[in-house]
């Protein structure tokens, strides 16, 4: 690793509000003392909302053709310019083929400029599914290309707010499927790859919670055997490899979290989607009454178990916003913070 | 109605962290601009609770056997004594009958008092099963006591913290369980519950939101049906009854509670227990790193369907923290606060 890693950033759906986060982010120039940050993107795109930002005084766009032209200097922003965006026929807000193909190639490059280790880790701003597929590239989201572009088979996400952190045991299966799915040896593989995922964050002894299935973890079989019969023994061979499971035990996941949130654990293991995305979303995503919008959004997802670092930010598009210089950069920032930390563990 | 709402704290556990709490939330004396509190349990603990407070200065007990003899007034602290406590015996931290029975019959009285009217509404401090159980009452808690001497066979447990609301289509049954309740019927009669809950609230016009079972509510029946063929057609019927759900649909529940807490709804169906339960004690419970204690405790707990008011502190009888005069009153302010707001609105 460099001394200051190089966190090349992806800008996502033209039409969204990537280009308009990317500015925003890279406003902050403490950023520059903690690493090389570089957008892979459109420059025409981010010229334009730097006008929009009313920035273009204050703020200047380097486009560049390879790493080595990067300046790296708060003020001036690198963007490894795809060139693929016809500004005459491109409108914020819109699903659109050239934007879908445009956002496709900024990740499919983000990740060859990583696997040749001419950067070390990669953040995503978001892009539209719609768009990429009428593009022609038939993927569900940017976690599939990863996994597809680095030969992955074996991959997890991970969801982050601040130090609240959880993976899944399952993920976008209906409710019934995933009770299915709480078996112990993907339990166990489970946690393993949390306590995993937190040295590559850079904790050297993580403490990991395992949450319970049913309320109150089934209260001792009262009303559901599973944290018994499966989450109990996956904790006992985990406990037995030296994975640090303060609890020893299932945890009940209505306190579990504010236990994490506390300090309690590095990570939780949530058995299913929603026990770990309710807890992060409420946690990050806060909605101003006021002034009638979101005023934080500030998750960020991370693929675990690919060859190199991918952190993504936990929001969409942002057609509705994009244009209007009104979009909240927490998710991006945090994206960013979560990538370098990643990048100097290594 | 009375002008200022007569309310009825009972003390719980007197081997617990109720008479320190109650002396806490009474020593906010803007509270008696807004009703008449009495705590309904044991002079005795109350006074050795101000003792271990250092407030037997600021503050006096007055034991009453009925409720015209309570004074209602800040800095003296109407006790309705019902002397059950031998002070030699006691220990702060312990199981006991001789506490289970008292805690039993604060809470008989309570309702009692409410019943015919002495008082307008109760909050109750956390009791022990195990201790009532040892006394000969067998009930698993409060909500079945109220139930049984109310003579209510439908009632509902609404959970809030601050200005979040949720109620359950089911609570203490496994995951699995959960899953085949989520039945049209039942979540038309929690949705009108909801509604007449927030009514009861003095809330005029509630908005409700209602959670889909499945992630992301099973993006069109990708993964999971229930919202399809269960919860969508409870929607449907409830609008037609002019219950106002501002999506008209199923809000993915990682999202759901987000936006409750933005001010979008002001109570939000929950299909399972822990669907509303996180995100509740996420919100209400705050865990200090630094000083290594929960310095929030925040939610309520009421119960709806019966005909008196009751509101509950969300947390347990606290044990290990009783006699220290570490505990926080949160729990306890809130749930009169919402008693006061409960009784007005009658």
């Amino acid at each position: 690793m460099r001394s200051k890693p190089i966190i090349g950033i992806t800008m996502g759906d033209p039409a969204g509000n990537g280009s308009e986060l990317s500015i925003k982010s890279l406003l902050n120039e403490n950023l520059y003392e903690k690493c090389r940050p570089i957008i892979i993107g459109d420059a025409d795109c981010m010229k334009l909302s730097l006008n929009m930002l009313n920035l273009e005084n204050k703020i200047k766009i380097n486009p560049v053709d390879s790493i080595d032209k990067a300046l790296f200097q708060y003020g001036i922003i690198d963007v490894y310019d795809l060139n693929l965006v016809d500004m005459n026929l491109f409108t914020f807000g819109k699903v659109s083929a050239m934007c879908g193909n445009a956002a496709f190639r900024f990740v499919e490059k983000a990740i060859e400029l990583a696997l040749s280790n001419q950067i070390d880790a990669t953040v995503t701003n978001a892009i539209n599914k719609e768009a990429i597929n009428k593009a022609g590239f038939n993927y569900a989201g940017h976690t599939e290309i990863y996994a597809k572009y680095t030969n992955t088979d074996n991959y997890t996400m991970m969801l982050a707010e601040g130090d609240l952190r959880v993976v899944h045991v399952s993920t976008h299966v209906s409710l019934r499927e995933a009770c299915n799915l709480v078996k112990r040896d993907r339990v166990l593989e489970v946690i393993r790859i949390a306590n995993q995922g937190c040295k590559d964050l850079g904790i050297k002894n993580p403490k990991i919670g395992v949450a319970g299935l049913n309320p109150h973890s089934g209260e001792n079989g009262l009303f559901g055997k599973e944290e018994i019969e499966e989450i109990q023994p996956a904790i006992d061979l985990a406990l037995a490899e030296g994975i640090d499971i303060p609890e020893r035990r299932p945890t009940p996941a209505d306190t579990i979290f504010s236990k994490a949130i506390g300090g309690w654990y590095d990570i939780v293991v949530c058995m299913y989607h929603d026990q770990g995305h309710i807890p992060v979303k409420v946690k990050g995503f806060v909605y101003d009454r006021n002034l009638q919008k979101w005023k934080s959004v500030a998750g960020v997802n991370i693929t675990l178990g690919i060859p190199i670092i991918r952190v993504s930010v936990d929001h969409g598009t942002g057609f509705d916003l994009a244009g209007k210089g009104i979009s909240s950069p927490d998710s991006l920032n945090n994206a960013i913070e979560y990538a370098i930390d990643m990048a100097n563990a290594r």
